[in-house]
């Protein structure tokens, strides 16, 4: 956080929604009104419209104790142009709306919209609209995004087959890890403000809770190879989860090789060191952002050369159920232990 | 708030999704897909889209002390769906996030989502996503509307020319004197828990705060009679804010004199009650939802059989500032003391 303090009330809402807006770059050709009337105008030219939305709440979903606020601002944006992604769409714009309590400066506030306007650029989305707004207590964040595609191509999580091979994009577990290390440095923290934080060679793991990305180039990758997924979504609360999720809306059931799930190799030493299972970390972690789809058997070889898809498994018929078999052999049925915003 | 009571825990995240959106039914053709994927998908069919977001905290924006939890649902959705008509616009989708602590139940919820849903039906808008999570404390919400218009048919608030009529719907300041009734009347209770509050035949300024209308049918209206405002908004922030944003997006001044503001007898009455200037009320108080507009001189004659829509003065050169004369035929320049919500 930069040291100036200009306080908000100094630049009044409007004057707050004009100062954070100034530098807008409309991207896209479809922006046909932005920031500044009551609504803003998108031309789609006969796409379909595509829209996902997200809340963020200080406490809950992010800790500013660790969480740069430019890291949060950019995050904010890629999870929901995630969300966008796993339609097989491409996002166009977002809306944003902040509340925030007066412990917050303007420079605060700017170093937060820093990092929504980065993602904006690299995924060539533009924010038209938002509003920012004083809270009681803490940060909140809703982010609405917008896309498009062409007629009827989304993609949904309902439309699996049985046989269809299950894939993921990246590696997975890290996110979770970075969340476990970085609560157990405030922890140390706490109780030894002296002493300095131990994220020697941690990068990797922090970088992918702090700063996703979204797997934008996963979906341009697919389109290439002409390979479109049978359902699709993205990877927030957890293999696990989000494999029965697929599982129950399209009727199926399936496989999952342990061996096939993609960990990084500093996740799984991370994992080792918590003493915790590099898989369950995978299954059970969540906020991963990745893709995780279904294709047809016949489209496997067009998606091998690929480093960032694994195959992990396959779907069957729904009187299997959901399974994971071991590295050892044994299969256990896959249940849902992801991150639960209601038992905290 | 029914007597039943039923932990959100007990359903879990996805569980409160589906019993929440279970009745659900489509109305819009161009609801491609709805709730219960990564993201909605939606068909303009060729007309643009148009979006718009707000964020609704407890208390800055509302008190659940005498805001029922059906009415600030309905309220939620319609302050968005003003925005929209405002634009000239038809709202087709909403989305909604919330966040909520555990204090609130399962059967609280659904009547928060009863009010959401009499809104929808109401201005024949679906709700196609969103999200829930539990916040630290009090409610938060959050509603992203997204509209349709044809091609270049919206109306900004920058477009107004000289000369052009300047007209407001309905009337004005009668939210801010339900608000402040409830605000006293709180603090009554607070001081003597044993007396009745005092409502008596005030169910009008009450109503147009707690459950506030967005007017389609002025939009309505307007398109049957042929007329294309100039320019649009709608009154959240009270008139003069209001009239002020026209007058500096659309580089003009503007003279509003005050016999001509509308004010509904009751709040006239309520105002006095209170010691308050009536004229002040319109003019400051906000949250009243009516449409404010300018039209072409020559289209006066169209809308004069409207009850519902009165001329309240004219367009001038940006030389000549903006100024509202008085019944006493004095003129004052206009200066906005609507709400701000950083000087709370």
């Amino acid at each position: 956080m930069s040291e100036e303090r200009t306080e908000v009330s100094s630049l009044g809402e409007f004057g707050l929604i004009d100062y954070l807006t100034r530098n807008i770059e409309i991207q896209q050709a479809g922006t046909v009104l932005g920031v500044g009337d009551d609504a803003a105008v998108i031309d789609h030219f006969g796409k379909q419209t595509v829209i996902s939305t997200d809340m963020l709440l200080e406490g809950i979903h992010f800790d500013l104790m660790y969480t740069p606020l430019r890291h949060l601002g950019y995050k904010s944006v890629v999870v929901n142009l995630s969300d966008i992604y796993a339609m097989n769409a491409t996002p166009t714009h977002i809306t944003m709306n902040i509340g925030f309590s007066n412990r917050f400066s303007v420079e605060a506030l700017s170093e937060f919209y820093e990092g929504v306007y980065a993602a904006c650029e690299r995924y060539g989305v533009d924010l038209v609209g938002g509003d920012t707004s004083s809270s009681q207590k803490g940060l909140v964040i809703s982010v609405t995004a917008i896309g498009e595609v062409a007629p009827d191509q989304f993609v949904k999580r309902s439309t699996a087959q049985k046989g269809d091979l299950l894939c993921v994009s990246g590696d997975l577990g890290a996110a979770f890890l970075g969340l476990t290390l970085l609560e157990r440095e405030k922890k140390v923290y706490r109780e030894h403000p002296q002493l300095q934080p131990d994220l020697e060679n941690q990068a990797y793991i922090i970088g992918r809770l702090l700063k996703p990305e979204a797997r934008k180039d996963i979906i341009a990758y697919l389109e290439e190879q002409d390979v479109r997924p049978t359902a699709m979504m993205d990877v927030s609360d957890g293999l696990s989860s989000e494999a029965l999720h697929i599982c129950r809306q399209s009727n199926l059931g399936c496989v999952i090789y342990e061996e096939k799930i993609p960990i990084d190799d500093q996740s799984r030493q991370q994992a080792l060191k918590f003493g915790l299972d590099p898989t369950a970390c995978a299954l059970s972690g969540g906020e991963d952002y990745e893709l995780l789809f279904t294709i047809r058997q016949e489209d496997h070889d067009k998606l091998v050369l690929s480093e960032q898809i694994s195959v992990i498994g396959y779907m069957t018929d729904i009187s299997e159920g959901a399974h994971i078999v071991t590295k050892g052999g044994n299969k256990f049925k896959l249940v849902a232990q992801g991150w639960n915003a209601f038992e905290q």
